[in-house]
């Protein structure tokens, strides 16, 4: 996986984190935070903390002393162990898209199913870009509603051996993908050793956290299993039209939720997240890849680490509608940033379009050439005697050609970024190849990954009872059975 | 125009710097530089530099003294003084693409012309995002051509009130620029308080500078007009296939030339120029909106800060063919950079496609657009009281709504970002509205901007002088009289 070595672009003065770190606090302590699940206000409420009914008021320096407790690194297993992710330091590892309920191939937009889940996976698989198998890539709508989280799990399971995202639309939800974990990684010791999954938990902003997703998050952190408190931004919908006092709120929102993962559970992993992009006020549209939101990034950055938390960001986000120049600067207007940044986790890293209501195939790829040529740049340069190749000046001198230079003849092959995407062909060559645009050649190669692509290998037994959990809850949650899928 | 007072992104070492150093000190001494303009190596022999033929063995310590004596800030006038530019600094200016002799709009390409030339410079007349009219903004073939110099000089001089760059082609053309920039000042003396043209010397990399582009520049120095060193480096062409090398070849190349104008003319303006990009190594041809390109414009601005210099390089840069994806993602993988780098002189700031080749009316306007969001992000954020909007978070509260919030009443105007050309209309909207990706829509902007262009006033005598003045250079110069323009 990718550890970014580069220095970190901090813009915020000492003097403008104290302001901030002074906003977070009377937060807190003045408005206080609701937990919309009785459960958790109790936790609170046993350590000492001022309830009114679902709300609670926090002491800033008991916030803190509980976020001490999370760990500020984690391992992050993968039934292959060459997959494991690192979460936390220089470290970044990337996830595609989450959450679409519709996909965008070539022309074709409609509803996602299934097949479109299993096909983004495999994308993930194929690309050593990414490193997690992500959660819900697409939402099938093709699938039995109460039991769409198992064939999900099973999915990212069993076509993947990256580490995978977790379900949180419920308690229940949680428990089938530990208990899918327990079974995929040969028992409970497995996930007290390090976490085997990662879920997303947000914060219904502002100010609130809801009853199934804290329900959700309290499984996971009960079972050791990772999970990223996550405030949900958009800027004059969910938080003020300021991104100083968004910060300010993100602060309040993910410590509070971080604070409440350990007192359910001292030393759980945790990632301090982010999701923070503005309104369009003319529209009244969310949009991505914004100023702001690249701003946002560089800023939570600085703060997450003032915290010594991991933490999670950034994406190849976009509102535009196609793969076109729009959903290119947009996504590297937010990538780019998440570089500068060092963001340990980013989720939407691939595949995203159309404000994110879109998995995009053609998206997908550009999203991956973004990121080679960004874990391309975002490698210290090596200046030395033997890299300013002087013997290479010796040879050509004035007026010369380096092409044919020895030096030039030994490096050719290595020397350069090569695109996966991109094309250098000149006009003639490129119009007698059929001039194809960057969408269409994507698609190509989209499609070309997926006619490659090889399941990883998996143990009979283990797939087995997989299935078997899987067909036995379907029953059980209330839903028609269905066969196995094939793989 | 722009001050960037962001903090710089600099990646290069003490120890690095100083390797650089070491490196450029060990070419220009050891490999020497060709000037192939005999007045320019009789400058250096005067100096007491050992001189071979063409080629000069510089004294490194003797550079840098020549390089001391230039300015490390100048004023480019403009002849409305409201669009003076400051060139070195904080500042950043920018001006449009240079150079293509192909234009493409929509799915049509072909051949420049004077019409193209005259829109060019209209756009970047119309839009604030761009700093000088520039130069060649594109090569005109249905002009003549030994004076089409004269032509566009006029129309950077009439279509346009900001400052332009001069023709380069020869010493003789050179002093058409600056006869013409006496008659649009009012003489001599406007051209001595500051320079009011500025004009782009390439270095004929490797190491040699060419006589007829040299005796342009000698005629710029005298003339304390502004001239930019640029080095012309497409790695594993014309310099080796490493960027520490490319990077001290650079400073030996730009160091070099700045030191001639120095002798030249003492305290002349001059600017360190960067173009680095590689060739790509399986097509050979060159690539652009590479990592490659992107670390070396990084390095370039700490290089030549650490030479007290103003420098020039960046722009919206890319291989692509038309303006798709990979236009956009490639134009910001160099413009970006350079707005971390600080860049003080920005050319091809907008409407480069195809590798400098063509000059596109819709990426102009995807440049615009990325110019807009990249000013707007590159603003200190302001973290205080009034910025935290308390009163928002008290008013709303958990669970709430901040659209009709009145810190959001009393900002949405102004909070955010408003884009040009971006779209975030939802898909039914947008499908509604005949779906047009961006590409089309920056085709309807740019049409629409040259539909609202007013040409800025100029003083009718100076016009009918410069046309004048035209019409004679024309005859001296062989070319058959053609009837002025009706701007």
């Amino acid at each position: 996986m990718f550890v970014n070595e580069m220095p970190r672009y901090e813009i915020l003065s000492e003097e403008a984190m104290n302001t901030l770190d002074r906003g977070w606090r009377r937060i807190v302590s003045e408005l206080g935070v609701e937990f919309m699940l009785p459960e958790a206000v109790d936790y609170f409420e046993k350590a000492g903390q001022r309830v009114e009914d679902n709300k609670v008021f926090l002491d800033p320096e008991f916030v803190l002393e509980q976020v001490a407790k999370a760990p500020s690194e984690f391992e992050l297993q993968a039934r292959n162990p060459e997959n494991t992710i690192h979460v936390g330091g220089s470290s970044m590892a990337f996830a595609g898209v989450y959450g679409p309920p519709f996909v965008r191939k070539g022309v074709e937009r409609g509803d996602a199913k299934m097949a479109d889940f299993e096909n983004f996976v495999r994308l993930g698989q194929s690309f050593p870009e990414i490193d997690s198998a992500g959660g819900t890539v697409v939402e099938p709508e093709d699938t039995p509603l109460d039991s769409r989280h198992l064939d999900m799990v099973y999915a990212l399971q069993t076509l993947s051996d990256k580490p995978y995202m977790g379900s949180v639309i419920s308690a229940e939800n949680a428990r089938d993908t530990i208990e899918m974990g327990k079974i995929l990684f040969g028992g409970a010791e497995a996930l007290g050793r390090a976490p085997v999954s990662i879920s997303l938990i947000n914060c219904n902003s502002p100010l609130r956290w809801d009853d199934r997703m804290l329900s959700a998050m309290l499984e996971y952190n009960r079972a050791n299993q990772a999970v990223v408190c996550t405030p949900f931004l958009l800027m004059g919908a969910m938080s003020p039209v300021s991104v100083p006092a968004t910060l300010v709120q993100q602060m309040a929102e993910a410590l509070s939720g971080i604070a409440l993962t350990q007192l359910v559970q001292p030393g759980c992993p945790v990632v301090f997240g982010s999701f923070l992009s503005n309104t369009d006020m003319q529209s009244g549209s969310p949009s991505f890849g914004t100023p702001e939101s690249a701003i946002g990034l560089l800023c939570t950055g600085q703060i997450a680490r003032s915290f010594d938390l991991p933490w999670r960001s950034g994406g190849g986000l976009t509102s535009s509608q196609t793969p076109d120049a729009q959903a290119a600067y947009e996504a590297l207007m937010t990538m780019l940033p998440t570089f500068l940044a060092g963001a340990n986790f980013v989720m939407h890293a691939a595949g995203w379009l159309e404000g994110g209501l879109v998995s995009s195939y053609e998206k997908y790829i550009v999203d991956i050439e973004i990121l080679r040529m960004l874990k391309h740049e975002f490698k210290p340069l090596e200046v030395n005697e033997e890299t300013l190749a002087y013997g290479a000046h010796q040879e050509v001198g004035s007026g010369g050609h380096f092409l044919g230079a020895a030096h030039t003849l030994e490096h050719f092959r290595t020397c350069f970024y090569r695109p996966l995407l991109s094309s250098t062909e000149n006009f003639d060559r490129w119009s007698k190849n059929g001039g194809a645009d960057t969408a269409e050649r994507a698609g190509r190669i989209a499609q070309e990954t997926l006619d490659g692509y090889e399941q990883p290998p998996i143990d009979d037994a283990v797939r087995d009872e997989l299935r078997d959990y899987v067909a036995r809850r379907r029953i059980e949650l209330g839903d028609e059975p269905i066969p196995s899928p094939a793989f």
